[in-house]
């Protein structure tokens, strides 16, 4: 029998999806399961980008160009111009999500053993990413006790090696919350510019921030224009996960090159997708404004809940809509499969995404899960209520 | 400036794309383009999955399952008992195209430096998957002279060394038009089986077989559903590319299961294109009959007129919808742009896909192109016309 390869063994499980089969137990039991651990919102879609694909008189549905129509690549720059960032259509390659620009971007700047730089606790699927490409992951710890704001720039020197290639961060942070200030990014861009290094950010959060702070795109920071890739996404930004529209945006025309050839060889990004995704574009403000509103009180709300548990603790996330908790137990894989293995409270239980799984580090994060409030408030108030009393009985 | 990857550097760029430039300087004097060089059919998509998308409900445009859900998965296992082929809805993980599954496919099986062996003239895109993954494509050279039938087993083991993983064809063949008979597929098995290697074969255009020639899948031969892996995809068979859905079927579990991690760091597949295809499923018998009737045409009539040119030969195709065309030129690469940038008959001209981007052999197929025949048929001889007082011209 033919061997599998080792990148394929290595490739990483989500750390979400090995809860999977002890929820399906849950359910089959009769046990009502509240999702806390996954990022799919609860938000509708846009009307507007609904309304178009079901209104759309195609006789053969083709491929769409391999970088996204021209029409929709100038809109998406007129976005970027509202959000204060100065891109051309040109700049813009579309893809199949985020999570295929992210593909392509490492793609474009790492071969084979080359290193990349990335702030932990992170998005787990960069550690996927990076596999199949055959690239390294080198973490460097952000921490809990700072809400998990940038490290100092010396830890990131600590870890430059010749095969480091970028720097990649999230911004706002998935599973952290955490918004980068603009001081923060101005350190990354000159710690980037000293080292020749490229600068990835992924911005599929960029609405997503609180307490009315601004989100500061590695686009507006002027000088890193040949270091600077951003990962793009209208998942969130819409709550169209399905869709599967995502760009590549870059002022770096060899990296530009590189990527569109990468998305040449996939031929096209999906076609219904684009026709949702540039009608969503003409998307009210007062859409976002309620979404923004909604996300920010159930933040609040799940957060003094959750700190009137005893031995909880709770970073403050500004951004997205994940936060990282911190749990008196010692290890939450433990404690999220014995939720769904032996425990309910009237018949319901709670899902939460360990947190472990987000760090490249071993031996961190054992005592942490991370929570996404994409459920309405009512349910996100009954989960802590559950949560609380599930640690009562777990630590007795 | 951070340099982009050696990767990044060798990424095929596709041996259509290259003309694009030059075909628009031809539109812009005025010019028609006739289009035989690409895949996109003109026929059009059936009705039942187009309107499954315009009658769609969905509020939320959610994620779907990583492997597609299982309803699809199983009215898909159903299609594939209808083409004698037996598996079950587990076997299969749904994708982005047929492109996807081929990265996939390679990722599951292949490491940095390691071989894939495939009979070339082949589908260029190849190239790219396989530089994506960092994996050496190997290539056996098919003969025109033959009509591209399977080179002789002893010209395979000539190429297998210690990094070998697969041998990879794809059935019936873009751009030859080449389908592979039982006997030759037979052949195929035994030498995977004898060398351990995975045999993966691309069927994405399965329905369309003409001359009453059966089309056989390498998951009808029996003993190999551990070497088995089959890239399939609805672009071409519900003429609906721009869905982008595909999938990869195999028998071997660990195959499967790895194929399945890839899945999951990427997320889902396409959920409005999914509905699409899944409706296509039922496009009534009628639609195919149809369809293959008018391509069987086609092909009839581009090879007849084309027979009449002096000094052209063509092989006969019995799949796809591709043939390759011997000219009397000695660089079709040349010839191909001169018919772009300095002909035109009555204001038309055309745009051939030069043979050449298709071997991974240096020196091979400079006199080849490869011709689509996706067009109606008075498109088409008028194109054979436009081509015939083109290459007098050209020679003269
Ligand atoms: C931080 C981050 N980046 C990228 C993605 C990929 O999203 P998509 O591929 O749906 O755009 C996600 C999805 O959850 C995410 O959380
Ligand atoms: C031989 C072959 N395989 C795979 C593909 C990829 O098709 P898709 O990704 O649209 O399924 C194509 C497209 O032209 C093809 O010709």
């Amino acid at each position: 029998m033919p061997k599998i390869s080792k990148k394929g063994q290595n490739m990483p499980e989500s750390p979400i999806r090995k809860l999977v089969p002890y929820a399906e137990t849950a359910k089959s039991k009769g046990v009502e399961v509240i999702h806390l651990n996954i990022g799919q919102p609860d938000i509708k879609t846009p009307e507007v980008a609904m309304d178009a694909v079901r209104n759309n008189t195609l006789e053969i549905l083709e491929y769409s160009r391999s970088e996204g129509s021209q029409e929709y690549r100038t809109k998406l720059a007129n976005y970027y111009g509202k959000c204060d960032i100065d891109v051309t259509a040109d700049q813009i390659i579309v893809t199949t999500g985020g999570s295929e620009a992210l593909m392509f971007a490492i793609g474009s700047i790492a071969d084979t053993a080359d290193e990349i730089i990335i702030p932990e606790p992170f998005y787990a699927n960069y550690n996927g990413f990076a596999n199949a490409s055959g690239v390294e992951v080198v973490p460097v710890v952000s921490n809990f006790e700072d809400n998990f704001a940038l490290p100092p720039v010396e830890e990131f020197e600590k870890l430059i090696t010749p095969k480091t290639k970028a720097i990649l961060i999230c911004n706002p942070g998935n599973p952290t919350g955490y918004l980068y200030t603009k001081e923060e990014i101005k350190k990354l861009a000159a710690l980037v510019k000293k080292h020749d290094l490229f600068l990835i950010s992924d911005e599929v959060y960029r609405e997503f921030a609180y307490d009315n702070v601004e989100h500061y795109s590695i686009l507006q920071e002027k000088g890193i224009q040949d270091n600077a890739i951003v990962v793009d996404s209208v998942s969130k930004r819409y709550s169209m996960c399905g869709a599967r529209i995502g760009c590549l945006v870059t002022r770096n025309n060899e990296v530009h090159k590189t990527a569109l050839k990468f998305a040449q060889a996939r031929l096209s990004p999906p076609t219904l997708a684009l026709i949702a995704s540039e009608a969503a574009l003409d998307t009210p403000q007062s859409y976002f404004d309620q979404v923004i509103t909604e996300y920010a009180e159930r933040r609040n709300l799940l957060i003094t809940a959750l700190k009137t548990i005893d031995g909880v603790k709770v970073a403050t996330p500004q951004g997205a809509f994940y936060c990282i908790v911190q749990l008196p137990v010692s290890n939450t894989e433990d404690f999220a499969r014995w939720l769904l293995e032996d425990f309910q409270l009237d018949g319901q239980t709670v899902m939460v995404a360990p947190a472990a799984g987000f760090y490249a580090s071993e031996g961190i994060g054992y005592d942490q899960v991370r929570i996404a409030y994409v459920l309405d408030k009512k349910d996100l108030l009954r989960a802590v209520e559950i949560l609380k009393e599930a640690l009562r009985q777990y630590n007795a």
